[in-house]
């Protein structure tokens, strides 16, 4: 677990890429964005990140976010754990609980990843 | 297959969702988007989509597309079928060939999903 909450904001994405619609994505970077998409590519763990991104205050206790799903604390916890180690989220244990967030560069960088640029666009 | 291609341009994409950290996403979003993130969740689709998206002319013959990776033919077609599913290309038959191209809306749909709202990016 990471002891830093981050500073990134959303306009401070780190490096690569360029959008999948301007190039060709390289296979390297296939590879790791790919994780990523995954990650995100199950409802409940799409729920958790939307949850925990829009938290009044940023950051989420994983005692409010248990009670919200119909499945078990130890299924909530492995998919917490899939999107930490995607880079979508962070994490630190205070005392008895955990407090997620989520990490702001690395949506945005997905999120580029996908825009459609303009020229490109129009067909 | 669709016999129509896309008219839209990747500013003219389709009505749900807010951004994922600006408000908790529904069940049913949530349930509809993931299917679209998982077909991205795999390197060799997310090349297919970028080679697909970034092509002169906006469209791409299966025929130009097998030959660039290492898997079968077969594979090829699979991958494809999975992210013509997922709403993010479509395609058409012609003589011989299927040609295929990106659906800007889908792409647009899932890059404002992973938008960070500035306000709520500043910690």
């Amino acid at each position: 677990m990471s002891k830093q909450r981050p500073v990134l904001t959303g306009t401070e994405a780190t490096g690569c890429c360029s959008p999948l619609a301007e190039q060709p994505i390289a296979a390297a970077d296939a590879a790791d964005l790919a994780a990523a998409f995954k990650a995100l590519g199950d409802p409940t763990r799409l729920q958790l990140v939307s949850l925990i991104a829009s938290h009044a205050g940023g950051e989420v206790c994983v005692c409010d976010l248990t009670p919200r799903f119909a499945v078990s604390g130890p299924t909530i916890s492995h998919h917490l754990k899939v999107l930490r180690q995607a880079g979508l989220i962070d994490c630190e244990r205070r005392g008895t609980w955990v407090y997620y967030w989520a990490v702001p560069a690395m949506l945005t960088r997905l999120a580029g990843l996908l825009q459609v640029p303009q020229p490109a666009a129009v067909r």
